[in-house]
């Protein structure tokens, strides 16, 4: 799938006192004469006595949150909720889901509240549901979905669409959607999958086609930008405790015994560091963004060593994404690709346990006893708590409002807290990552007082823009 | 307790744009000639790689998120974090911590975290829990807290400390304080112990004593007005699902069956409605805010008939708070009130179960086999999950980076995910209530299809402000 | 439902040394000539590579375990288990599964075993549930089940068939079992429900139909004598803990704090024993096995403000059938009888709570502050646990194969270990209860500290017979 | 540690109709005259009203359960239980405890309840913990014991006392014993901890000691002869059914999805056996006792082909020592040994992960999807749940209770549901296994529908003695 060459523009709009609005495309920025029908929602007994359902068709939500006297006011997303006249009537819809890449708790959440969404408030009743990812399209799998069906899918984990990660054809797709009518679709993944939702939205407005394109952003790590949480994080950190708490017994309960807990986190380190900072019982978090090194002063295996002496036992958390420069090194292997493009990683887990036995075997002057715990197919794979079934539940209605009101190629997520249409751009341009130059990191290493592997001067170096670290910030002040 | 005749006034600074500060009081303002020190932190590994940490004096956090291209910019509160400036030199600092009202998940990790954050972060060494809530001042039960300590205390629930809801002697309080050198004071209670932590800061000024008072809001039920939510309430949600699908299984197991599961909320109806929406088996959700009637058309016992008819069972939600006029009405008793002050209510879910009860049983036409359920107290007890662990932690450390920089007199909490330092006066005003003339609860009437017990005439007569529209708004869109 | 006036003999087997065994009855006892058929399961590719599959026609199970060298062997049953001749044509069989009762883990796994059972095992393909309990052969209500329908039950709570309780009609019950052509009939439940099964088999006895009817006994209060303990009791006492550790935490959260927990059993008080045991974080434990009285020298109030005065907190469970001659005196009220003839009891938690808060408030030396919880449904609702769930397959494949081998007016259950085909009289006659004289009681008066509320007097008026002693002693070690 | 050569004698005591009693060793075995006192439980308030409490003298727990009629009686042990004439005078106690090997669930409630056992029924004083295993007596940490220190172990997973694997010094060992004046040792371990113990005991016994030595066997997998299970073993299965769930959801999420688990069982196969038939998702479980192959009819990958064909996905359970035949091949390595004796082996979960992808990776016809789970050590660091906390009290107390008595050189367990002292020699000759030719695995493969990788002649070739197949049938319908 390569980029469409003649991507749409970015809508900006401009306003007083720095007032930016980056917009979402809408149908009728290509296509013309639209009709335009009243929100079904008014006559619907649950939204009727709501005096302020409809959103102001001017409300943006504003980005930038922490401010002085002076400050410029930035940049602002279009609020999402329900608009007072959709561009779909209901007989005519026609939509489908598809959930692409790797399990997250709520998936089947996201896809019972878009189907609800949709068959409630809007009296929709022709949804397919795509099996098996992207692929599906052409594949030729579908499942008619309606409430009955998935009346009870929210608690079980996994997605009843299936998934697939990987290459796709986006002629076959937008052919596949074209040949069966549908004219909205809901897609779920995470960033490669939201970036192949940007070239079907742009291969959907180049045939000039009424199809509304909704990305609703999946990724169990929170790497996405912009956007305050990803669904599913919550549930993942919660599950991680369970890992966590076994490795701190196993290592309790032998001489010089050490727990090595795999999270995940191909290339940010948030599920590591917010089981860390909830359990309080690591002595050791590394993650991706966080370089450390093995050997020497200020090294892992020093701190292993004064940690063992203390208390005779340590935790160490390790995000799957952490050390690369150094596993890379290790292997000496060519970087290899896998089939969703992203960097094919070795199991970072196996290989530092490796190294830590290896290491103190050389120098017997400590026996160690260490236990390695991956459990990232066990928090993948669970329902999503009370607290994401609610997000996802938001998440699903704005992606349906949105589509409704001929909103299209937009994503949907909080910011700060309101939900927003976001340009795909906007979420896939770069990731969401911790920032160690920052407070929450802080936070970590003041809990764990393991080294911060960092000279003086890496510091100085560290070069980021105002807008990144506005990024960073939100997630952590957050919770 | 009676409130001070002469309060201290607010702190207001007004900007461009419609800017407003609401700030909190500082020891400074009425003690002239106070030392400063450069805060520890820059001196402590862990944080002296953070370029960014020290919060900038001015930093303030925007209340209004959804805004308009020529909005006013509104209330703005002061951003929580450590200074570069502290007021207190660590060697001098005697802190306490008490706990008051009922139980809440989370309340032993705050306690935790305010040991750990001075002790860690600012090298504090003279920590005393106070036992028993604020009676405890003066019945002079304490123990003395370092890291050691509560090292394990966050995985129990309740409160180390113990607690106790009412009466207190300020002048008492304040003697006690004074008596033994205490100069940081951390109060964790509700509504009612933070109307007492003001009242004692006013003592605690009108005598002119050193001495910083920092309130840390505790609510299971989130009635507490302009933060994002209050701690615990996650935990609590999440906790609830359990009764609710107890009752479900028991009133599908039996023909017309009917589950009856009483939530916490006295005033608001925030876990009702949220752990309804998680839930979704739940047919009706009844809360404070929403007066119902139970004969008659449009009436309770209406819809409980039409829903057993549909599917042969039903699981109703109520709040411990709703229905209380209908309840007064049966009882035809006084008002009461118990010893904190809040109305004593009798049990809404066993009136309501008779009620249900009585009204088939004069019928004929249905046998119902109800069942009750009231978790209220498996709920309280747990302990925190890992989301309301590290929303813990943030708001400990706030309180402590607030009453190291001189602040009194605060109340510390997120707002838009900003944590915050926010006048007494803004958090004890008024409660935050579920609007129901908002989105949120219109997504609930539209997932359980109850009735909306409202005529349109109920609707043109609520009257709400602007800025209560706001507040509601955040809890709305924040899950 | 009265009592046939002639019930079919109770069929003895003597043997050398003392051996008797209590037999159950066969079809072949009326009806002559029945023809036989190979089993199936000689065919089937999972049974045909075993050895000792089949039960040798002779094999018993001894009752009594603790022996002595010169000891009479005692009593035997018959063992369950698949034998080498069938009486049912795999084509000719037509089952049917009720489930009558209260609720209770475990009761969906049952089913779903009986189906798989019937189908995998036997090729059978005619098996229908009835709706609602007893009533429900009358009122017609029938679910075709296969292993499809039935494949993730045992996931759930509750019964899928619903359940009822109280009278029924025992020749109408006969008559639809005729009508419909049933042979098989599986009846889930517990004492009363046995009793009735028994009624049936009689009936059915009488009119000479070739009907096999399976009792498999269900009672989480494990009630039932001769079976080594009831499924669905495991998870019951394991999830007991839970309302346990809230009362602690409750009860440790304040001042002179009581938590009191009301657990399932109304004659026998298995569940509070085991869970206190499991617990160890109980005070007090009270069962209906074990009287006791408030008031005065060795009272329970005594005892409830020694332990105040000792650890300033105290846990009392309280087993719903404990002191039903104290409330009844002070209820003055007349028994009642409820639907299905067990006594109505008034709820002996409230009423325990209220008299402590008098005799407190009375008192004014101490201000106690009481939590009460009553987790019955919650218990009752949740799936059954692992071991429950291989628990519910052996129940469910021992009554299939007695079944099929032509037994008839049997219960199902494991006698120490080995399960075993019991005569319905022996599993009604008398109920299971704690034996107070006995070790495991013992045992827990030594982990409450509790006063075993008796005189001497009372140890030497017990008057127990070997056999019950023998009973008792099952549970007592089982665990 | 060798084996000692002179080994004491069996103690057998033959009796009418072909009654035999396994005995074990007693301290007047070899030292005469030992003094006895009367036991002080007569005089503990909850105990003496106990009418039955003190085992008879002759009492015996008789090993063969399902009989004939002519049946010879077979082999019995000694009842395990308080006696009323006891060998040690409370003051004289100075016991120990020690606990080797791997973690499993109940380790701490052991301990809890010998220390609680010891205080409150004999009053007993002196108790120390040997910390990190054997090894440990001679390293000389130890840790005071006392009722209020092991509190609230029990809640917790592991082991306080700390333990280790492996060789270790018998004469230093006693040495220890000795000079420090411990007379009661009690030893929490498997298989290879009770040899070491039964060395421990001769070595006592050659020395003349007055030391009791009391076995309380631990082992995860449930592999220890003649008692009905092992403490921790429903723990394992029910955790086990977490992982089983993640390997399901994982599975079925995608197309021709496997998901692998591996679970404990170097040389058995209860764990996977039990956590297959509790779950009812898993389609090939894989186990030590059952010897299986990959390639050709009847094979391993034949089946999955067909599985995936069937139903899209599958899942498989591997016990850890399962196809280490095959896996040793793959290896070509020779025989290791690990510190403790145990074969090393490789991860088989891993290897066959590696051999069904490459073998569906050569035949390009089917794109799999393989997840492995290894939930080892989240499973073996859970607190034992409400069951196994009520079996780990019996078995401590029973511990007790022999060695006041007076026997040493026994291990305690359930026999048939009653606790029994049984000799080492018969805990450690050999294990207890999966028999593949009784009922349970026959269930477990009409459940799985898996193929028994068996041929008809391997069935005839089977031969097991008699005592064997009743062993095995205890556990086979004990749950």
């Amino acid at each position: 799938m390569g980029d469409s060459a003649t991507n749409s523009p970015k809508k900006i709009v401009n306003g007083d006192g720095g007032f930016i609005l980056e917009d979402v495309p809408h149908l009728s920025d290509y296509i013309p004469d639209l009709p335009t029908y009243p929100n079904p929602l008014q006559d619907n007994p649950a939204y009727s006595v709501v005096k302020q359902y409809f959103v102001n068709v001017d409300d943006t939500v504003q980005q930038k949150i922490v401010v002085h006297k002076n400050s410029p006011r930035g940049i602002h997303f279009r609020r999402a909720g329900p608009r007072q006249k959709v561009y779909f009537d209901s007989d005519e819809v026609h939509a489908c889901i598809v959930t692409c890449g790797g399990l997250c708790p709520g998936l089947n959440t996201v896809i019972r509240e878009i189907v609800c969404g949709l068959s409630h408030m809007y009296g929709v009743t022709k949804i397919l549901g795509i099996e098996g990812g992207y692929r599906g399209f052409y594949a030729r799998n579908t499942i008619t979905l309606n409430p009955k069906v998935v009346n009870d899918i929210h608690k079980r984990g996994g997605t009843i669409l299936g998934s697939s990660r990987g290459g796709h054809d986006t002629a076959k797709i937008v052919d596949s959607i074209q040949d069966r009518g549908i004219n909205q679709v809901y897609i779920l993944g995470g960033d490669g999958t939201q970036k192949g939702a940007s070239v079907i939205f742009e291969e959907i407005r180049r045939r000039g086609l009424k199809v509304a394109v909704a990305g609703i952003p999946k990724t169990i790590d929170n790497d996405i930008p912009v956007i305050d949480k990803s669904f599913g994080f919550d549930s993942a950190v919660e599950e991680a405790q369970r890992a966590i708490n076994a490795a701190h017994v196993e290592a309790e309960s032998v001489e010089n015994g050490i727990g090595v807990v795999k999270l995940m986190g191909r290339y940010s380190g948030f599920i590591a560091m917010h089981a860390t900072l909830a359990s309080r019982d690591v002595d050791c978090c590394l993650i991706p963004e966080s370089p450390f090194y093995l050997e020497g002063s200020g090294g892992l295996f020093e701190y292993i060593e004064k940690r063992l002496k203390e208390n005779g036992h340590m935790v160490i958390v390790i995000a799957e994404g952490a050390g690369q420069d150094l596993l890379s090194e290790s292997m000496r292997s060519a970087e290899q690709q896998d089939a969703s493009g992203n960097k094919l990683l070795q199991d970072v887990g196996l290989w530092i346990s490796q190294k830590i036995k290896d290491h103190f075997a050389r120098r017997n002057k400590i026996t160690i006893n260490l236990k390695y715990i991956d459990p990232t197919y066990m928090i993948r794979a669970i329902p999503s708590n009370a607290a994401d079934n609610v997000y996802c539940t938001l998440l699903a209605q704005s992606a349906v409002h949105g589509a409704m009101a001929g909103y299209t190629g937009f994503t949907v997520g909080p910011v700060n807290g309101r939900h927003s249409y976001i340009p795909f751009y906007r979420i896939t341009e770069k990731q969401n990552k911790v920032v160690i130059t920052d407070r929450m990191w802080a936070r970590l290493l003041s809990s764990t007082n393991q080294p911060s592997f960092l000279s003086p001067k890496d510091i100085i170096d560290d070069k980021r823009d105002e807008e990144e670290s506005q990024t960073q910030l939100e997630m952590d002040d957050m919770h």
